[in-house]
């Protein structure tokens, strides 16, 4: 008999990790903070995690929580495959554009997913096959590269323009493009950007995709209908009848329920594009099985609800960031980037002006002397910025203006 | 512009595919059931799904969805990425085995998942690299076969012994292992069989993996402390130090809530050996996340409950069982193996005696002459035998045992 071995992990997911939970999880922990424990301030800001739930004003709506609990019992065994259908209807309901009537969306086109990140996963897994390519935005949520890199299908990163709105950039998109390029993956509203495209940009991405074949465009669009106000959203689902949509959205973000994992994805195209997809789906489903059936009891109601309570949520976080835009405005180092939508805001970094030279570095030294604790852009392929959330409380706001003006004239490189 | 195209899907989802959802989505839909409508019963007795759910004297414990409607709100954001630690830790204490001290579960040896699929799942993309083989059952649940198909593993098939317990094949398994065997599948009780091994047969297979490098086991216990009455059930965890054990398990069935997806992957083995599987387990958790965060408000209250309920339940179904063999001892073609545990049972076919070459002609043929639905063997890779459930109501099993007599009856082969 052998000695007890130490078993040998798969390769393939030795070196697969989600970046953001890599940084919180494993990074963030291991940052030496007794360095300048005489000066830093005892209370962490924490503005890292897009879970609005952290915050007082973020909760979620009671009148969700209600219907949640009316509904436990309703169902506790198991469902369709890939979800009940009056759900699948009801969230089919939600994709009926009255300017694209050449797109008919029904609940055979939408499949419940356990969180989008599952949504995210059975994108790349049904469309892509190992030595394919996607085209990716920089900066963007990492996770489509981390699940394409566990599958052995590789990302190809285009720019949002930092100077243009984010847009993306599209002459550098045409020389990405191959013959082993299956989709263009989207994130709009951008987490972790917050920019939100106009509908001239959107048009000018499907054109893009028109001439490329119709390559099928994968909308992450978690952040759906969350626009500050005076912002106008738009699916890439309602603005083509030819190009194919894969939409990934679900109640997390909107619904202000990110632990619930109740998610969707939903195909928009002419009928019978999306028959293999469907199928394959199907097949990838069969082994994962159903979403869970507590929030099933009751969704197809909370899927009816108005957008009140999130409306309002968004108006707070345009107030929060119009208020920060203000006390930072003339902090040198640093610039707070347009936000239009969603969660979360970038603030641009200035490495003319400070002696810091990466956003890692700069997350670290402000944990460190600060006690903030932000997201560095390197998680999302940026480099020249870090994500802070836009749902803390005021207070909280106002403190992070402080102590980052204080970080950034500390850190003022010597003329 | 090219043509509007039809997606090819990716080609490792076009054949992978869960034959038990298939079966039950797209073959079953598909059996003509007009042939025999003249004489054919008109209401289906449906003893396929392994759902207790469906039959009113095996739902869900009220105090269990209490406790549930009560967690709504608790929790609605992120957890953990494996899930809460005081959840984890309440299921380690369900592994703390006396009998076993140089054994230690801790909280850190816990991964909640996303149902006892996601643990098949994360087993096998865990410990395997394509190329690479695991031992299974055959008869056996299925779900690893395909996950493995999908993954590039391939499986190899050891017998269980039909007149012998359904113990397995030791001899056969010698010759089966090779470099490529990564660990030995075992479900226990069985599903499909509701067969219990008795500690000595555990203690032989615990001795084949010691012969072979400690090969892992990955035992699937999701029908755990469900033996009848008067019958033991043993843990894999808790008859070995030396070879390490990945278990399967999780609320689904013994709590009866299968729609809930709430289930845990527990690592049993001597202190080091699994650190790099959870560093794995961890990975890819990472592109899945945690689970709903609805019945983790107040789990560990439900993990803490005791088992008279579910007690009560196995005692109907082995009631159950003893019924129906009673009813069908006599019926030429057709013989009820021995059930021990959980929900099942596995109806041996006689194809000496009555004109039908196959379980599936059999299940079909059953549907179209007496609207009975059960489960074919061949879902499960065996041919001899079908499977039913066993806590269909009494009238349901009743008049089961009238349709299968009269069937056996009138396909008994001419002499």
């Amino acid at each position: 008999m052998s000695d007890f071995p130490v078993f040998q992990a798969a390769e393939r997911i030795k070196n697969t990790c989600n970046p953001i939970r890599n940084y919180v999880e494993s990074v963030l922990p291991k940052i030496d903070i007794t360095l300048y424990k005489d000066t830093r301030p005892a209370d962490n800001l924490n503005l890292t995690l897009g879970d609005p739930t952290l915050f007082s004003e973020f909760q979620t709506n009671p009148e969700i929580l209600q219907k949640c609990a009316d509904g436990v019992g309703k169902i506790d065994g198991y469902t369709d495959l890939i979800g009940k259908p009056e759900i699948r209807q009801a969230v089919a309901e939600r994709y009926k554009f009255q300017n694209n009537p050449n797109v008919k969306v029904d609940e055979s086109d939408v499949f419940l997913t356990f969180g989008c990140s599952m949504g995210i996963y059975l994108s790349v897994a049904t469309l892509a096959n190992p030595g394919d390519n996607f085209l990716f935005p920089s900066p963007g949520f990492p996770l489509m590269v981390t699940v394409g890199s566990n599958l052995g299908i590789d990302a190809k990163f285009y720019d949002l323009m930092e100077d243009k709105d984010w847009e993306a950039n599209l002459e550098q998109m045409e020389k990405l493009i191959d013959d082993k390029t299956r989709f263009i993956y989207i994130c709009n509203p951008s987490n972790p950007l917050s920019s939100l495209w106009t509908k001239k940009h959107m048009l000018d991405i499907i054109d893009f995709c028109k001439r490329h074949n119709n390559l099928p465009i994968v909308a992450d669009e978690t952040y759906e209908h969350m626009p500050y106000p005076g912002e106008k959203f738009y699916s890439f689902g309602e603005l083509t009848d030819t190009v194919p949509v894969v939409i990934i959205s679900g109640m997390s973000k909107r619904w202000l329920v990110p632990g619930w994992r109740t998610a969707w994805l939903t195909l928009v195209g002419k009928k019978g594009v999306f028959d293999e997809v469907k199928q394959g789906l199907r097949n990838l489903l069969s082994f994962i099985l159903m979403p869970n059936t507590i929030v099933a009891g009751n969704q197809v109601e909370m899927l009816k609800m108005n957008d009140d309570y999130i409306d309002e949520k968004m108006r707070l976080c345009s107030e929060r960031f119009k208020l920060l835009k203000e006390l930072v405005h003339d902090v040198k180092g640093i610039k707070l980037k347009e936000a239009k939508a969603a969660f979360y805001a970038a603030v641009g970094i200035d490495y003319e002006c400070i002696d810091i030279t990466s956003s890692q570095e700069f997350a670290t030294k402000l944990l460190q002397e600060e006690n903030v604790s932000v997201f560095p852009g390197e998680l999302f392929f940026g480099k020249n910025f870090f994500r802070i959330i836009m749902c803390a409380d005021e207070p909280v706001i106002r403190e992070f203006s402080v102590r980052i003006r204080r970080f950034c004239e500390r850190h003022q490189k010597k003329q």
